[in-house]
């Protein structure tokens, strides 16, 4: 029994119905929250309130963010191809790559690890600065002071009790940057959900999880919106769109020329 | 302006921040559950408390089946090739075709547009038995009597006040068929939650997109199981596992044979 | 053993050394061009080098379209967000849905249920016309004469024997239009290699295929090109790109207000 | 124009009509086989005879490897849920990530920077051994001796002049594994298909190119299979199939219960 190929932890059926770590579904149904739900299925035991409600102010951080992300493009070039709603979303979820919700789990490996490591603090950002490596979590496009929406987590965090050794070790790093470069590259959005979820006891490999939950309302937003409001097909670049560079047109050799 | 191949109703950016149905993100993030905001992104408006512990209840009752089916098959395989978390909730995400969640959609088609013709169920119901066609939302496997989880959706969809025409179409056919046919196909949970989302105002095209939702979580957890407690490639068909119908090992006639 | 779940007859195992359609993997190797072999795994025996040939020509007539259509667009995507070649590849497979390489299949599916009726073709175009139905494998946007891919491929079909019932039908229906309609609706290529591939004797359902298996080299060089040549997250919509057109920003209600 | 964000070398529109690396399309359609029109669009070249014989003999030599491997169970699982057959082909495509195609990949990495570096081949043999770190592109689970896939497609090499830099490269490093470890680990089919497609010139991030290419025939004749001799959700698996780890059937805590 102990080398079957597919084994899990994580639910089971127990006289054909589903229990969730441990759980019986339908007693959930009702009782839970999809927000504490998640949590269950995720760390394995019933979250506290403070639990539940920080995690719903993290999946509603990431929800949606336009229609300018390759997730989205990707979600909606799939449904102008013709397909079904799954479909469009499945491509969407791929988009999620280390450009595309990759800094959450970088930021968390690099809080982690950090924090593990009892190096100091300077030590750490030294070696990035020197290195001129980013690090991950850190900088933003148009938020030179502060991110607000760090800002809003950390309250809501210290409000629910999550500022620990990882927020702490997150916003040292803040300060350090800033005492060795002069300016600020501030905490952002995946540096604060790193710190937070890395505080609630979450394995830096799941980060990317988190992220991928909170965001497929959103690529379902848009697969229904293609899907209903759009020709089939729209979604292709016209000819004004992109640029050739490659070579100008040529004759095939005479000698391959059979037909 | 008005012929912008991308157009979006759902969000835009104001002072490079988004808004979410006019909404601005981070107001949302501490103010609204998880499902009040997937509620919002969908339909367009906050949800009342009712609406929001539906939603709760609806996608706590798909969050996870066990490892049985082929979207964690899938997700798992992919992981097993080698690959991200995304990818493999990505490919998870495809397997929700016709035949795993569309059974949603297809319920939740068959009530909208039963209810809107006005027709009397009993005509309704006779031309699916004559032709027999199964109708869909109806028929367990297990449950011959009653589904429990409809029953528990009912029972919440009545308290929060969701039990309106399409809820009464849906109890009507049940009753009809056992009518007809003399034994009971009991209006399984895909038929419970589309009837409960179709009385919230949901349109039919958007029925997957709860199931995909809901189901989501889990596939993260079992593409996280799989990346870190497998070995890579162990998702492989061992020649014991499979059965070969084809034809029998064979020559390559000799004029072939050119090496 | 009849029993199991998992059968093919289109390979297997012999000695640990893969057997394909009954020929020893090795042994094609240097023996089969990759059309021959495609065309044993698809049909189960080998091709006649009129059949391989053909088959040449039809994977060679969609091998790339630009960067213009969807399946491109939703690769470099993916790719975009941070993902491997394999992931981007994949994406663009998805995107080729029903308006997207779904009209060689439409087309298959017309031509062997047309000829199989037995049907006066003047009956069948009638029927579509009367009830404006887009006749599938027919129409282009620019050619009004003839598709000159069309004429390429019936040229090489002649030569090679496969201009029989299924081409005879589809010229038959592009007559019996101009003839009904007074103007010409032009066979074009996806009907040229339905009626083709019909002629081969391959099923309908199989005709995707055809496209998926000529098309993915040109995926995979967009995926390699947007990989090495473009910069992560580059496929993003600028603000400028898209059009809003939801509801204007508002605030959330006092009572919503929590934080 | 030269910011435009879509850019691209490979092909483009002429007078509404595809261009492949210049050339017209149409003109390669019955001049070139899929095997040359592949080298043409990955290479920007057409090319010679014996560089489109290999390319066959590489394509032919992983075109299918019966139903065992993840990329067949993704692709059937994604079927069985009720989905076309792009849907089916494209999961399996994702499931070739580091561990199943990605051999490929690495072992090109491998020989261009080896040979690239000048290194002594004794060297960094050392120093993979030394560090235990698997060589890619070397070892096999059955072979022990020599690979006859590798001896088959060195032999072609051979005869079509590439067996140059780094096929001498790679044999090289065979040799020296088994002097310094005194026993064999062979140069498998990753590893000469590696050593050949890198002295035909072409860059190791493309390397997967090749393995997606030559095996999506495959996946798409077992997408074929698995829509028409299956039934739907037949690719489940049963409660003996799996094995559950978690924790033992408990009760909601009291105070949860609400319902």
């Amino acid at each position: 029994m102990a080398d079957k190929k597919w084994k899990t932890a994580i639910s089971t059926h127990v006289n054909h119905e589903p229990y969730v770590r441990g759980y019986r579904l339908l007693d959930l149904v009702g009782n839970l929250t999809f927000s504490e739900a998640i949590y269950l299925l995720l760390k394995g035991e019933l979250p506290s309130e403070a639990e539940a409600k920080m995690m719903d102010a993290i999946f509603v951080s990431v929800i949606e963010h336009s229609i300018a992300p390759p997730s989205v493009i990707a979600t909606r070039a799939v449904i102008s191809g013709g397909n079904s709603l799954n479909v469009g979303v499945g491509a969407g979820v791929l988009a999620f790559g280390s450009a595309h919700g990759g800094a959450l789990e970088d930021a968390m490996k690099f809080m982690q690890e950090g924090v593990k490591s009892n190096r100091p603090v300077e030590e750490i950002v030294k070696e990035y600065l020197s290195q001129k490596k980013p690090i991950p979590g850190y900088g933003h496009r148009y938020y030179k002071e502060f991110d607000p929406r760090t800002k809003r987590l950390f309250e809501l965090a210290e409000k629910y009790g999550f500022c620990k050794e990882h927020c702490e070790f997150a916003k040292k790093v803040e300060e350090e940057i800033y005492k060795q470069k002069g300016k600020r590259i501030v905490l952002n959005v995946d540096g604060a959900i790193a710190a937070i979820t890395s505080d609630m006891g979450f394995d830096w490999r799941l980060g990317k999880g988190f992220f991928i939950i909170g965001r497929v309302p959103g690529l379902v937003a848009h697969a229904y919106e293609e899907l209903t409001q759009e020709k089939p097909f729209s979604k292709r670049l016209s000819e004004e769109e992109y640029e050739y560079t490659g070579v100008e047109p040529r004759e095939l050799p005479p000698e391959r020329k059979k037909v």
